[in-house]
């Protein structure tokens, strides 16, 4: 029988501005990541999304970015491995003592936006982001986009990680995504999302835009929280889930 | 033989602007009190001032403040007590995550600037401030102004507290500083400052402007990190102190 | 035959958090006040609104407020004059820029939020919010609370000014709004609300909740932006407005 | 006869850190560049140094930079060409409310730091930033590295330019500056940094690092403001041009 994590972003709230609908979409997660401040999320919204998953009983993830509010941490920022390292250990820091409080533990942490992207391809950056995250807590899971440098830095340190797939991108042969300036990166058809990720989670492999299957590494699946149709994925992917027998459960 | 903690707030650089003395001071202080990004500070300067403080054997306070870098959190800000909770244990939590990647432990907590000020005469405020830390550590150390609410409201939650005396501000009858829009509030004397504070540690009394002595409670004395004299001023006291055989050391 | 000017908060979206009606409001008001970066709204923002504004033919307001984007404007904050007249000519040189890229004209000034408040009770505030205004274009008109120290200062200084009045709020004997604190504070009923807003434009008076007729000054009504039924009530006072013969136009 | 423009990047200060020593610098410079609040500098800072530079007579000129306050505006960040033009905009117009209100005239507009490199290399960055500047004001001259992008898009849309040196820095045979991660980016002697410009504004040439004499235009030097031997190097570089009959004033 086959297990799988689904994570979600969450706590992209900011002051009077709401974003997502982190509440029923908890009911259909294992894991969320919650924004820290820096590109989403403040302290109160931080106290509050901390609340409720941990009420939920889902497994919570810090989800540093970059300190660019406006572009919502998605615009490239040339920060050299040290200012990551730093606002990293800052941002988890900042939401632990949250998770502290709650009576909870932190699970995981997963970057975000153009962090995430810019360290997939970087070593030096995701090497950063793996050394913050062992000198915080090496207890913790790096979720990290699946064939990245971010997965294999931190498991160069020894750090467990989760790989991380997409349900509608499409995947290039060299098991990468197809960037999003391509045709055909998306998969707009809910249908099709729902099989990749299904062939995913069972056989471990991907159909690329080629028709070519390739193997690929998926330990959690990324759900999207904003959106009309968001509750709506998140209760078909349970409902195929089931049907597979597939269980959805925290790494 | 007496003893008294001497502490300075310091980490108070941001990005490319620099502000105070911060490693000279440190051999003259018994404690510290580091900005947390929110009126001063920034991850990088964070972790560079823990890492000195921690090579400097001071002990280490979290200093946070309110969300106005460009006014220094020194201009009143109205935050319901529920949001002062919340913005205090996401500084005090960034500002641990380096205290504990330093191989260190986080040991008091001082409001900052107008957050201090405001606490210091609302039970509300102070009982939040309190609660946070509490809340995230309950063997954290309390720093507030002596006589006011912040030490009342940290001894009904049962945590330790530090009193703190300022050595260049006169004293009113009821033990509260002269404020600085009244005639004498500053002590611009340095004798006269060291003077004051050499009998608030030894006889646990201040004689006011009127040339009453009054009691007051004694157990850490700010020193001032910033400005031309501040390297000197640490000095003297420091000097004056062996001359007393008055102990310099963290509570 | 009466007229009127209604007005509304506008731009009040941030980077990838919206907020308001925007472009279905404008149908309903004469005249907009445009958020400036520091409490709400950015660059983007702002083009976008002044744009539309312009190709709507409503007349554009800054909306300049604190530098609280957290707190939305709404939390008091302790600036001195001097430093308050300085964020308004930022905030007014900054969306006039737009205006002028537009081929528009600037045509008025309303303080938002915790500003405009305290700026009403506060006449040193008030002044020095109408002196950056003259300062930077005399033909401008300040929008403020009716029978307030920003409509008295702004008048001693030569401007033009607007008195604001609101449908969804009740007054006091001496005509300043009741405290939001107070009971009775809200109109929460609609023909409640739309019967005063008649009776403001076409007597020039309001009755208090004791009942007693008072005169009032109503040369703009604020129509808020946000919330399910802001379309709804824009339309419903446009269409008692036609009944009643009141044109609704700019001052 | 030969004349030279001489600039400065001032206001740099921030809420209560300082930097630079602009009232010194001002005397020995034509021209200055502003910072106007994204990477430094805020209303109170922009009020004073634009009344410092009005009194002092030197030409005015917008220094917008990229919304990084603890980078200051030095770190490459991925902002859409309409981004960029908005965000120009924006500063430009904020800093010319105090430039009207001082009754002075905006002279020109220089972008800062990562902004003015990125925009050198990229032509739709720069036709973005000579757009916003032609749109607020044609008049306006851009000031912009000698050979860039920003030069050419600038004078494609008929502005007048500025075309800048550094007496510091070394340059390649193709008239750039070699990159600062190579041996020689920087001449350390001072003797030598004056003799490149007196050749450069004499000349129209400058000498490669491999001894080779390149064609430049140089139409204003960029003069540091910072540093302890900013003010010596501004008042030598005075000296000696006046011992060459140079005459140092704003284009």
């Amino acid at each position: 029988m086959h297990s799988i994590d689904l994570n979600c972003d969450m706590g992209e709230s900011f002051g009077s501005w709401k974003m997502g609908n982190d509440l029923q979409i908890m009911d259909y997660v294992s894991s969320v990541n919650i924004a820290c401040g820096f590109h989403a999320g403040d302290a109160d919204t931080m106290r509050k999304t901390v609340a409720a998953a941990t009420e939920k009983n889902v497994a919570i993830g810090a989800h540093p970015g970059f300190p660019d509010l406006q572009g919502f941490g998605r615009r490239n920022m040339q920060l050299s491995p040290e200012e990551v390292y730093n606002i990293i250990l800052y941002q988890i820091g900042a939401l632990s003592a949250f998770v502290k409080v709650a009576g909870n533990r932190l699970h995981h942490v997963k970057p975000h936006g153009a962090l995430y992207n810019m360290a997939a391809k970087d070593s030096s950056l995701s090497s950063a982001i793996a050394q913050a995250i062992k000198d915080f807590d090496p207890s913790l899971i790096v979720y990290g986009l699946s064939g990245s440098f971010l997965i294999s830095e931190s498991q160069k340190l020894g750090l467990k990680t989760a790989s991380e797939v997409f349900a509608d991108r499409t995947y290039q042969q060299d098991g990468t995504l197809t960037p999003r300036n391509q045709p055909f990166a998306l998969i707009e058809d809910t249908t099709k999302s729902l099989e990749q990720v299904v062939k995913m989670v069972e056989e471990q492999q991907v159909v690329t835009t080629e028709n070519i299957p390739v193997p690929i590494q998926a330990d959690t699946i990324c759900i999207h929280g904003d959106g009309k149709h968001a509750v709506d994925f998140a209760q078909a992917i349970n409902k195929l889930f089931r049907e597979h027998s597939i269980t959805i459960q925290a790494i």
